[in-house]
């Protein structure tokens, strides 16, 4: 039975604001939770319906009526979990760094943490005006990923103008990413939706490349800024491939 | 003044059966319509409140809240469209074409339309059982790329099986996408966000590619099929760039 605080606080993990004030972030469904547990994150608070599996012996059941009163989905998944947001970790100049200035959505955010996943770059630096990554959104659209990549909230600014690695960062004329010859270690800046990279920053670029277009017609909408972060880590990744 | 049965009509076309039985579909705000005034779709109607840029002259005003009324969006913009749906046309075996086996997310469907536009590739072809383009959700993620991509639905295994381009599809044990050379007429298949090709198309397939993971644990999620076809497409493209 859940008790009426309980419900308070949880709904509350909706805001940022309450996050930052109770160190909490919330996921959702057996998949996510599993992998958060696998990845050593503390659980706070355990809840599922009778017969969910997960890799926890401190579950508490609820009601499928209680669950819905707590959960942030349109249909309700199976379980719920309160974990404590983790200290944020060091980030190391080895690999590729994949640097957000100002990504707003949260289901792009969660995507390009997927996509860092999978091409095995474990490593994302954000300015401080990027969505927080313990939003319930990023968390249900990472399927887990967050799990295993190091997201670092900066300023962003003095963390790439520090670093000694070379900062890639797509441009509208940079050269071309198909024949560009990419580094092993890097920096890639990956802009906000519409503004794309703040100007501070693209002046700080080592290297400016362009995923170029190939529609004939010149209204052809740009690319979805997750889209482009796949082709841009498809293009990092595939030479050590050969 | 919008009349009952306008809005009734209108709202109706959120159903596929209702846009099939009518042959209208809606779309919403002035770049999209704009993009499809300009492409020479028929307008049925063209509903806009004050103050609104549309390439026609044939507007109606309304007030926002005859618009919110109507609108499919959950924040409704400034303007909604019916418009005629186009007879399909036929599809021409040159370049790349993209085959849809069951995707079934309007978000996935209209951001594949989207890149295909980006990446130059005009023909899309959908098995029945796909999401239908003339979706509002589809038609809306397009960003107005539908108005340059020929999407037709079709018995999919039969269109496949009588082709005479080579039929390149993800699976999980293919040739490697980043080693393989790559034609530049071709059939690329995209399977169904859960279960991936069916097993009757893979059977007709005649090169099987994969995208190598980089992540180190096996637990990393599969990547969504928008993002797999953003690859895809890349490395189908990239080497008319050399």
């Amino acid at each position: 039975m859940l008790s009426k605080s309980q419900i308070k606080l949880i709904t509350s993990l909706q805001q940022k604001k309450y996050r930052d004030n109770s160190g909490f972030f919330v996921a959702e469904g057996p998949k996510i939770i599993n992998e958060l547990i696998d990845a050593n994150f503390e659980i706070h608070n355990l809840f599922a319906i009778e017969g969910t599996t997960l890799n926890s012996s401190s579950v508490e059941i609820i009601s499928k009526n209680e669950l819905k009163k707590i959960s942030f989905l349109k249909n309700a998944n199976s379980s719920l979990a309160v974990f404590n947001i983790p200290n944020q970790k060091s980030i190391s100049e080895k690999g590729i760094i994949v640097a957000l200035d100002a990504i707003r959505d949260p289901g792009n955010l969660g995507t390009i943490i997927r996509l860092c996943d999978w091409f095995g770059v474990n490593q994302i630096i954000c300015s401080q005006d990027t969505v927080d990554c313990y939003n319930p959104k990023v968390i249900q659209a990472t399927m887990g990923s967050i799990s295993r990549v190091n997201v670092v909230y900066t300023n962003l600014l003095e963390s790439i103008k520090n670093a000694s690695l070379p900062v890639f960062g797509g441009t509208m004329n940079g050269e071309n990413i198909y024949t560009k010859e990419l580094p092993q270690d890097a920096i890639i800046v990956v802009g906000n939706e519409g503004k794309g990279i703040s100007e501070e920053i693209i002046n700080l670029l080592t290297n400016r490349i362009t995923i170029p277009k190939f529609g004939s017609l010149q209204k052809t909408e740009s690319l979805n800024v997750a889209m482009a972060t796949s082709i841009l880590l498809s293009e990092f990744k595939r030479s050590t491939e050969k």
